[in-house]
């Protein structure tokens, strides 16, 4: 128990969510079902359920310190890890293990972004603790394989093999998004489960793995072996976290390693990922629509619609709208085709051409 | 000149205008096109051309007597004439006659909506002009009847004779809104006119006529005769206004008459009673967006949209949506088809049941 540990990754921007998540203001920051905890809080209060508070790291881009301890003051200064630099997850992942270990060389790490929604806790808890105890005993780099519930086209997938010990399946590939064909594929044949992000491994298996696939970076956090856990950290991270490749833990290890091991999970994941994927989970009205944060809205004629206003006490008259985003947050109101939502990325860039950062 | 005098009825509701339009702020008081004045504004400077200002008047309901000072600091106390209660035009018509009549017996006057747009100010002044000078000189009713451009069906028509004095025609029927067919019929036949709801006339003949066909209303303001223009007016007209009968001059007067006449004019006019009225005339761009206010919008693959939102340093950003309203004000979003705007009166009435008069 208290060799465990959790990783909290919470420095992404979410544009996709925009107008709601800014970059000054991420969507992992934000309560989209009005319930009064942000998604990274969400996030924190699972674990807390079973890693010893003071086990928890946030790591996230210096931009967002000041709002992790906002949001979540029970973190001392020393949980938040800093990066100065965006470096996608491989450096973020290598960061927090040599941290970790300076703090505590047997840990066991659970890694999760801090902006998935998980509906089945229970479930959710009982399969990290099972894979935090694997890892304890097999030098295995796991990851947890969600059992698709479509053919979903906006997940990597993960192809188990026949290999399993315990229930723990070794890998056999990690494939990108699908086209709708192949997704199809890959659900009916049994073996693919989408790739939730959510990982678990001994420090020193994750270290391992660091060393001899992306050498790079570990070759240059082993410069500052003796500075983690120490007042020296914050001067050498500054210095070098800069310098380390722009390369994703998927990419990097996860799709190299030979003992990546996957646990099959059904507890509810989703990735918020984009407003479809929200609409999915959220609740709807008779006619299919979504309105979230407790909006008061009225809605004639109008189906699949996801709603969305930040100002709770506004209302929103709708009439012969269908499947469409109406998001107003700040100074924003986008309205968008749900099936277009991938353009949101371009009206943003838009919006910063035409206004500078006004607006994004 | 001193004898012309302007009744501005700035009185109504406006409710189609919603959320734009409030009861607590009615369309009249909106300046729709950002132009930096209020359509009530507007018409008063309208008429400041042709009108000494002393002989303006605005006839509202007394909720709004303070607006109408905010808005008219031109307006001495006395040209602010209140009614205590709604009882359509003609009570509020014969109210502002007897009053003028108490501060000259010779006025003639033009009476207007203060909710119109007017392209061509030249041809409507010089117009009006014409019917004060023929009112003058002619015990004749006179409403300005605007040449047609298109078959619609939201106007009520006048249809004119072959008995013509000056350019002014004998006036044979008023119509209620016909239905498209008969619109085209009325367009195509070159006798029908759109009915402004501008009126000209002198104050002897309009008091006749209220004594010849709405005694009732007359035969009430008689009882104060010698009050009007005095310190008593008020009094008397808080007492004796509400019993009043609810009826429109068109109605109750103008149809029954047999001393109407017409001048046709096309001077550029709307009634902008409908936000598809507004569309109309706003400037629009490649695609057929209408966005007004000012706002900053930034539109894809959308056409036939009017966007209002009242804060003009707002940016939308609309995606994928056709021949919608999207007009947003105060604690509202409204997002409707624009052939269905009828029914937002429907979603107003709704919201006051479902949530008071928050929304209202």
């Amino acid at each position: 128990m208290k060799d465990n540990y959790c990783v909290i990754m919470g420095g992404g921007i979410g544009s996709r969510f925009w107008p709601f998540s800014r970059e000054s203001y991420p969507k992992q920051f934000l309560d989209f079902f009005g319930s009064g905890r942000s998604l990274l809080q969400m996030t924190f209060d699972r674990f807390a359920k079973i890693i010893p508070t003071e086990n928890i790291y946030v790591v996230t881009n210096e931009a967002y310190a000041s709002l992790i301890k906002e949001q979540l003051p029970e973190l001392s200064e020393k949980q938040i890890l800093l990066e100065p630099a965006r470096r996608n997850t491989a450096p973020c992942v290598a960061y927090a293990a040599y941290h970790i270990r300076a703090c505590n060389p047997d840990a066991n790490i659970v890694v999760a972004p801090s902006d998935h929604l998980i509906l089945k806790e229970e479930l959710f808890l009982r399969d990290v603790r099972k894979a935090l105890d694997f890892v304890r005993e097999n030098r295995a780099l796991v990851t947890l394989g969600i059992t698709p519930s479509r053919p979903e086209t906006g997940y990597g997938y993960i192809q188990s093999s026949d290999t399993v010990v315990d229930d723990f399946a070794k890998v056999k590939t990690f494939t990108e998004k699908p086209d709708l064909e192949l997704a199809k594929v890959f659900m009916e044949s049994g073996e693919f489960f989408w790739n939730s992000g959510i990982f678990v491994w001994n420090v020193n298996t994750i270290l391992e793995a660091f060393s001899k696939y992306l050498p790079d970076i570990s070759s240059r956090f082993d410069l500052g072996k003796d500075k983690f856990n120490t007042p020296e950290e914050r001067a050498f991270i500054r210095e070098n976290f800069p310098y380390c490749l722009n390369i994703s833990i998927d990419y990097g290890i996860m799709e190299k390693a030979n003992n990546v091991y996957m646990l099959c999970v059904d507890f509810g994941w989703a990735d918020l990922g984009t407003w479809g994927s929200l609409f999915e989970l959220a609740p709807k009205d008779a006619n299919d629509n979504a309105v979230l944060k407790n909006n008061e809205a009225m809605l004639y004629e109008s189906s699949g619609n996801v709603v969305a206003l930040s100002d709770p006490k506004r209302l929103v008259v709708i009439q012969g709208l269908n499947d469409c985003i109406v998001a107003e947050a700040g100074n924003v109101l986008l309205i968008c085709k749900k099936e277009d939502e991938a353009r949101i990325k371009q009206f943003v860039a838009d919006a910063r051409i035409k206004y500078g950062n006004e607006f994004n």
